[in-house]
C-alpha cells in the first residue's frame, strides 16, 4: 500500500479547487481518499474551507470524517450545518460515534437534532447512550450487535443474522441471550459455519463469555481487552442484559490516550494539549506546572538562605553544588516514580509497600555510592580538600536514597488515595526533591564538616 | 465477569500444592483459569514451581500459558523441556508466536525442535518467519489466513474455508488471491453470508485491500491500523504476494510498548524494565543517565566557579537561586519537547522548523513574564534590592526562552537525523538546559547589575 502523504503541494492545490468551487473536481478527488485521509485534510484547512468541503460530500462519507477528526474542528462545522444536516450525519454513523457528537453538541438544539433522525430505533439508541460517563464501558460501547435467542435454531439463526448484520460494521461475535434479553453465552462465526442448521442454539453455544458491566472503567476495560486478547467484549447492565458491544479499535484509541496523558503528565502538561494547539491553550496547560516549579525553587532558596552563616565561613564551594545535588535529587525520583506509576498502569506490581521501599533503597544506594565515589575524586582533585569532597559524596548518597523513596512512595500513596499517580511523575516529584535534598545535603555536609 | 485477582491466600494455595504434589487438584483447578491467568500466578512462582506446573498440564493450554509469560520466565522454564516437548507446544501455537519462542531458544536445540515438529507444513511456516527482524510486519505476521483464489465459486470457497478455518483462531477477513500468489483484494464474512453460493469470486470481491510488506516497521503498521481502524492486515513480499495476516491484537502490544518506552525514556530509564527486575537490571537502566546527570552537575560546578569573583562582590545571593533557575530551564525543556515527541510519534506535526521555534519563543516569552514578575516581586520584598530583583528576573525570562527552543529543537533535529526523538525528553534535556540555563543567567544578570 502506498501510504497516505499530505503534501503541501496537495494541501494547496485542494485549497485551490475549494477557492474556485470546482465541486465536481473535489469530489471526484476526494472520492479516492479514505475517510481518515480527508479527515486529515479537513485539519490542515481553515473552518470555512472545512466546512465547504463537509457540505459538498455525502453523508456516508462526511459521516466517518466528522467522527474521526478533532473534536474542536468539529465543532465549528457543525455550528454551520442544520439540524436536519446533522441529523443526517448521524443516522450514517454506528450509535458510540453518534453518541459522541451528539454528546459535545449545545444543549439547545440536541432535542431537535434527536428528532429529525428518521430511524426512530437508532434514534432511540443514541439517546441511551447518552446516560454513560465517557469514561466508562457505557460511553464506550455501541448499540450494534448481532445477538440470538437460545431456543432458536442454527437457520433462524442465520435468517436473523442476515438482517441484524446489515446494521453491524463487524461480525465479532455472536451473543446469546434468553428471552429476557440477559447474556447467556456467545457463538463465534466459525461455529456457525460448521454446524448443521437444524442444530439448537442451546446445544451449541459457549456458556463462557467474558463481558463488562455498563459502569466498569474504560482503563479496565482496556485492561481485559488487550489481557485476554479480545477484539470485542459485550457490556451487561447491572441486572445481566446485554446492552451493547465495545470492539477493539475503541480500545486501541483508549490506550493510546492514556499513554499520551501519562506522558504529558510526567512532562509537566495538564493533559490534552497538541503541538498545534493555540499559545494561550498551550500555556494553559503549562504554566500552572512551570509555577509549582517556580515555588519550589524559592523554598531551595529560602533553605539555603537559612544556612547562609557557611558562605562566610569559607565553604562557599559547597553553594555551587547545590544544582548538582537538586538535579541527582530530581532525576532519582523522577525514575523511580515512573518506574512505579507504569507498574501500577500495567496492574504488575505484586507485594507490599515497604518490600517496595527496601528494594528501592538498595538500588538508590548502590547508584548513589558508584555516583558519590566519581564525585569524591572529582572535588578531591579539583579542590584538594578531601574532607570536603568527603562531605558532598555522603551528602550525594543521602539525597539520592531520600529521593529514591519519595519517588517510590508518593505514587503508591496517591494510589491508594484513590488519585491518578502518574501526576506524581514530573514537576511535583522534582519539585519537592530539589527542596528535601538541598535541605539534607546542607544538613549533612554540615554535620560531616563539623561546622 | 468477575475479573480475575491473584490474591496472597490463592497463590499460598497454589504452591501448598505443588509442593504437596496434588496433581490431580492443581489440573482441577487451573481447568478454571484463562491462560492469561495461570501466566500472571506463573509469574510470581519460583521458577521451579512454575516448570512444575507447566510440566502437568496440557500442552495446548501451556502454549498460550509460555506465549503470554514474561521473557526470562519463559526461557529458563523451556531450559527444562526437552526438544520433543517443546515441539508439542510449538505445535499448538499460532506461527507468529511459535517463531517469536523459537526465536529465543539457544541456537544448538532449534534445529532439534523444528525436526520434532510433527506438522511439516507448520514447521516450515514457521521456519520462513524467522528470517524476518522482530520490528518489522514480517516479525509481527502470522501465516495462519484464510485465502480464496479468484477463479473460484462461492460454494468451492465456502468447502475450502472450512477447512482452512480450522487453523485460524480468528477469521477477519478473506484474501483474494491470483493463480500466483498475488494478493488481489478481500472478502468479507458478511458478504459471503450474503451471496448466492453459484457467484464466482471475481465478480464479488472489494479489490480495494490495505496491505503491508514484509519490511515495514512495526510502529509503521501500528499506525496504518489504528488510523484506519483495521482488525487485521495482509502482509505481501517484495513482489506482491500473500505471505501472511497481522491482528489488532498484535499492534496494541506494539502500541503499549511503543508507549511504555517513550515514557521511562523521558523518565531516564532505558528501555525494557519493570519493576519487578533486579536491582542489577535496574541499575543498568537507570545509572548511565543519572551519571549523565552528575556530568552536568559538575559542568554547572566549573561555570559557577567560574563566576566565583561576583561572590566577593557581595553577590552571593545570586547563588541562592541557581537550583531555581535550573529547575525552571529543566522544565521548561521537558514540556516542550515532550509536546514535539508525542507529535511526532502521532504524525502531528505539520510546517517547517521555523515557525515551531518561533512559536515556542512567543509561549516561553509569555510563560517567562509571567513567572518572571512574581519572582520580581518576591525577591524585591525579600531583599529590598529592586535592582537585584530587576536582574534576577530578567535572567528567568532569558533562561526560559533559550530552555524553551532547546527542547523544541532538539528532538526534531534527533528526528531529521534519523534518531529516536524520544531520547531527548528527560535527563537529555533537563541536564543541558541545566548547563545553558545557569550560564545564561550569570552573563545576563552581571550585564543588569554592571559587575
Amino acid at each position: 500500500m502506498i501510504p497516505f502523504k499530505l503534501t503541501d503541494e496537495l494541501l494547496e492545490q485542494i485549497q485551490q479547487l475549494i477557492a474556485d468551487k470546482k465541486n465536481a473536481d473535489l469530489r471526484l478527488m476526494m472520492k479516492e481518499f479514505h475517510y481518515a485521509d480527508i479527515a486529515e485534510i479537513a485539519e490542515e484547512l481553515t473552518k470555512d474551507e472545512a466546512t465547504y468541503l463537509i457540505k459538498l460530500l455525502d453523508s456516508e462519507k462526511t459521516s466517518d470524517i466528522l467522527a474521526e477528526m478533532d473534536e474542536d474542528l468539529r465543532e465549528s462545522i457543525l455550528k454551520n450545518l442544520s439540524a436536519k444536516e446533522i441529523a443526517g450525519e448521524l443516522e450514517e454513523l454506528d450509535t458510540d460515534d453518534a453518541a459522541d457528537i451528539v454528546s459535545e453538541l449545545p444543549k439547545d438544539i440536541v432535542q431537535e437534532v434527536i428528532s429529525e433522525i428518521e430511524d426512530k430505533e437508532h434514534a432511540k439508541d443514541i439517546v441511551d447512550l447518552l446516560r454513560y460517563d465517557e469514561d466508562t464501558a457505557g460511553g464506550l460501547m455501541a448499540k450494534e450487535l448481532v445477538k440470538v435467542k437460545e431456543n432458536w435454531n442454527v437457520l433462524t439463526c442465520v435468517k436473523e443474522m442476515r438482517a441484524q448484520a446489515e446494521n453491524v460494521t463487524r461480525v465479532h461475535s455472536i451473543y446469546v441471550v434468553d428471552d429476557e434479553d440477559k447474556l447467556k453465552g456467545r457463538l463465534s462465526l466459525k461455529d456457525l459455519l460448521t454446524t448443521s442448521t437444524k442444530t439448537h442454539i442451546k446445544d451449541v453455544y459457549i456458556s463462557k463469555v467474558d463481558y463488562v458491566t455498563v459502569n466498569e472503567k474504560s482503563e479496565e476495560v482496556a485492561k481485559i481487552m488487550s489481557k485476554y486478547d479480545l477484539e470485542a467484549i459485550p457490556v451487561v447492565d447491572e441486572i445481566g442484559r446485554l446492552v451493547g458491544r465495545i470492539t477493539i479499535d475503541d480500545i486501541v484509541d483508549v490506550i493510546r490516550e492514556e499513554a499520551d496523558k501519562d506522558y504529558q503528565l510526567a512532562a509537566g502538561i495538564t493533559q490534552d494539549v497538541e503541538a498545534d494547539d493555540s499559545i494561550i491553550e498551550l500555556t494553559r496547560a503549562r504554566l500552572p506546572w512551570l509555577f509549582l516549579g517556580l515555588i519550589g525553587g524559592i523554598g531551595a532558596f529560602i533553605i539555603m538562605e537559612g544556612f547562609e552563616k557557611i558562605l562566610a565561613q569559607g565553604y562557599a564551594i559547597l553553594f555551587l553544588f547545590t544544582p548538582l545535588i537538586a538535579a541527582m535529587a530530581g532525576n532519582v525520583g523522577v525514575q523511580s516514580s515512573a518506574i512505579i506509576v507504569q507498574g501500577l498502569a500495567n496492574d504488575d506490581l505484586k507485594g507490599s509497600i515497604n518490600k517496595r521501599l527496601v528494594k528501592e533503597m538498595l538500588l538508590a544506594t548502590l547508584n548513589g555510592i558508584v555516583l558519590a565515589m566519581f564525585l569524591l575524586l572529582f572535588v578531591w582533585l579539583w579542590t584538594k580538600e578531601p574532607q570536603l569532597a568527603l562531605a558532598i559524596s555522603i551528602s550525594l548518597v543521602a539525597v539520592i536514597i531520600v529521593a529514591g523513596l519519595i519517588g517510590t512512595f508518593v505514587p503508591l500513596f496517591l494510589d491508594k488515595r484513590g488519585i491518578d499517580p502518574a501526576i506524581a511523575t514530573g514537576p511535583f516529584i522534582t519539585t519537592s526533591n530539589d527542596i528535601f535534598g538541598i535541605l539534607i545535603y546542607f544538613w549533612i555536609a554540615k554535620l560531616v564538616l563539623g561546622i
